[in-house]
């Protein structure tokens, strides 16, 4: 029997990060896949998929520059689902080999099967073949699935998972969605920019309740003036699939509604993949989304067995999770690499327009009683928005504390907001104020100068007159 | 005779900003404009019209995603040069009516007309008629001109600088601009982008000089495989301008040869705007470019009266100039209001593909004998890179100090450089290291992530292999 200093369960973000990590500082490490390529949802069918897709739904339409122009180049009515996936395929295959290689380099073995656990150190990896390997320490990165509840007829041809959604064959006419949360919102706004009429459902009205509100509310006009039709507060009571191919599904709601869509897409959550671990024989206990509870060193109440990534729930972020894999690494092996940990980090949404957020939101800020005040820019208030064209609600939001101007919290909505927050990121990590931002010198014209601009915007708040100088 | 605490001569970027900063204070300022819009050459013939010209070309053409997606979007042979000229023109209007109200909000006292100094606090404002105003202190910020040598002729038709460019009436098939600054280098990229044949010429092969030399490599490159050709060592002695219109234009060169092209664009060299301002009655002197010199305060050899912008000369760039406008009047009423004056500056270069730095580049590190290692990351190395399908010549070069990894210098090539160049400037500033950068969570996937791989490169090199976590 091999026995190894790690074994990691799961080659997504964490996964592969923890491994090679551990690789590098010289421990003899093994991985564990049960899908036949590298990658996990990270690569196959969450993060970078959606991701492209967006891109694509963004080229193909025409939407992000549509009207900027005195000619128009939208390529949408000749696009054939073959176009879409396209660019979509090429990344995922070319991504899946860039882990595998990482991997290779570093000399992490590399096992194909599915992992469970034998005892405390043991792992049985059971696939075409059977074998068991030792490790002294043990790190789960096994991922999530798409869950399925009983009353949704998936048959994923018209009825998809957030899996399944990325292998349809032909455009829906129309689509509906159910569940609001990031993967909902992001398929919802690919399809409708493609031109699919589409209704979000969620059971609730608290959506994305980890960003700012006022930047949630610009989210949902923004959905809104897109024409896609917002139904909160109501839930998926059924689904019937008409025997005619060319009529549309017929969806109940528990509110007495109905509403008919050509396919349905189920994104109301992800659950662990934790059933194949027999992590009851280790009494490591799982909650009922079937996620891990682990310590802040992502220790499991086996102090030698760690969890991360989407198995251990929020935020399950490609690149949360890839921390989690390299800090769980840090602290196994005290390592000491990572000068200072990040204790700001950046949550995107990769929606059009994307969210993207850091610190505190206005709603934490009240709670926290703080003396606290805003300062807003728009994108159409910059030169360089108005040269992209931007979103009519695209707005960068500062949350700062009066009697010091430090800056808490910044939220963005609108074009490249996911590259945009990391000045922000630095700016709340280091404490630093509104005239610090108004000090600083942005190339002209960027949409940097959004910062700039809503720190004016904050010290005008406390003037009680406008100031931009 | 109206008396002031502050006049400024010019509304561009730099005397905008000085002229609002110093009312926002609370003092009486004038500002003296000689054109009839507000915005100097930042938002009428420089800055802004040239990047907006830039984003309409690659829209045009359809060139920063061809061959990423199944279908390509390319209206290219339909677009007029009406449309070519539509959004540019539109941003401009906007920007000159932005900044008139900017100055108007801040009861700045506008006057239209061409100024010179009387004596050292008086000012002549000559135009529809004349008026004599005075001044506790003066900013100059009266800008540049393109300058005109006289064996070029100019007709403004087919031979042009770099303001009358803005104004042509159609395309040209082909042109030869003589010039491989930033504005030169700039329009080589725009033109070629849409479709004519270029020819880059300069006197010398020294050409953007405060870059890193690396990054001008691949720049050189990038426009090359984009078919610019690029003539240096060689300078224009003559151009004959055939009387048939649909002939093209000869271009004799200093080594002999000659090129016949449809369009020349002068644009090597701008000069300040300083022979209206009569500035040999205060005996202030000007170089031999017509810059003014100033110190490290922007003061003049006469104390009361500064100096900002374009004026100056190097580096004429509207992010620096709106600086040097803002410290000036810091000087000028001791305001105190910027914490910390940014010492590190990001320079952007809006060619196609972008170029932004910060920091010291390879040359100054010999120069200055420090043991330095550098980290590079391609944009196709990363899974956003590929998303946006980046130029083949698209980087991020760090440069760091070996014994303690802080890094000193950030160089990009390519997509957004001009964006994501912020964050480079802060770790410089901040003298993080490499290991802080390792550290930091960055969305997945952005071209963020650049800033880790290059960092990862950089370790790579000190441990003599490759890393990759």
């Amino acid at each position: 029997m091999e026995k190894y200093d790690l074994i990691v369960i799961g080659s997504g973000p964490a996964g592969e990060k923890a491994a090679v990590k551990a690789a590098y500082f010289g421990h003899r490490v093994a991985l564990i896949e049960k899908e036949n390529l590298c990658g996990g949802a990270g690569v196959n069918t969450g993060t970078l998929p959606s991701k492209t897709l967006k891109e694509t739904s963004l080229y193909l339409s025409g939407k992000s520059d549509k009207g900027l122009y005195g000619i128009d180049r939208n390529v949408n009515k000749e696009a054939s689902i073959t176009d879409f996936m396209y660019r979509k395929n090429w990344i995922v295959q070319t991504e899946a080999q860039e882990v595998y290689d990482n991997l290779k380099r570093h000399k992490v073995s590399l096992y194909f099967g599915t992992a469970s656990f034998e005892d405390f150190h043991k792992i049985r990896i059971s696939g075409k073949t059977e074998t068991l390997i030792e490790g002294k320490y043990i790190i789960i990165a096994s991922g999530s699935y798409p869950f399925h509840p009983p009353h949704i007829p998936f048959d994923h041809q018209r009825v998809h998972d957030s899996d399944t959604i990325l292998n349809i064959t032909r455009f829906p006419h129309s689509i509906a969605v159910m569940g609001a949360g990031v993967i909902g919102c992001e398929y919802a706004t690919i399809f409708s920019t493609m031109g699919a009429k589409v209704y979000l459902l969620n059971r609730s009205d608290k959506i994305l309740t980890f960003i700012d509100k006022q930047i949630v509310d610009s989210f949902f006009r923004s959905m809104r003036n897109d024409g896609i039709e917002l139904l909160f507060n109501k839930d998926t009571l059924s689904i019937t699939t008409p025997k005619n191919a060319s009529d549309l599904l017929d969806i109940k709601l528990s509110t007495g509604e109905s509403i008919q869509a050509d396919m349905f897409l189920f994104a109301a959550g992800r659950n662990g993949n934790v059933r194949e671990l027999k992590l009851e024989k280790l009494g490591i206990k799982v909650t009922n989304r079937e996620t891990i509870e682990v310590n802040k060193n992502y220790q499991t109440s086996v102090p030698h067995i760690y969890a991360v990534g989407d198995v251990i729930g929020f935020p399950a972020l490609a690149s949360t999770s890839m921390d989690q894999g390299r800090v769980a690494v840090s602290h196994i092996y005290h390592t000491h690499d990572i000068e200072e940990i990040a204790r700001i980090i950046p949550y995107g949404i990769y929606t059009i327009p994307e969210i993207s957020t850091a610190g505190i939101n206005e709603e934490e800020a009240k709670k926290e009683k703080l003396n606290y005040g805003i300062g807003i820019a728009r994108y159409l208030d910059l030169p360089r928005g108005k040269i992209l064209g931007a979103n009519e609600e695209g707005k960068l939001k500062l949350i700062f504390t009066k009697e010091d101007l430090v800056i808490k919290g910044v939220h963005i909505i609108g074009n490249l907001a996911t590259e945009l927050i990391h000045e922000g990121v630095s700016l709340i990590q280091h404490q630093r104020t509104l005239n610090y931002v108004i000090g600083k010198v942005y190339n002209y014209p960027t949409l940097h100068d959004l910062y700039k601009y809503a720190a004016y915007d904050g010290l005008s708040l406390l003037a009680g007159h406008k100031v931009k100088p």
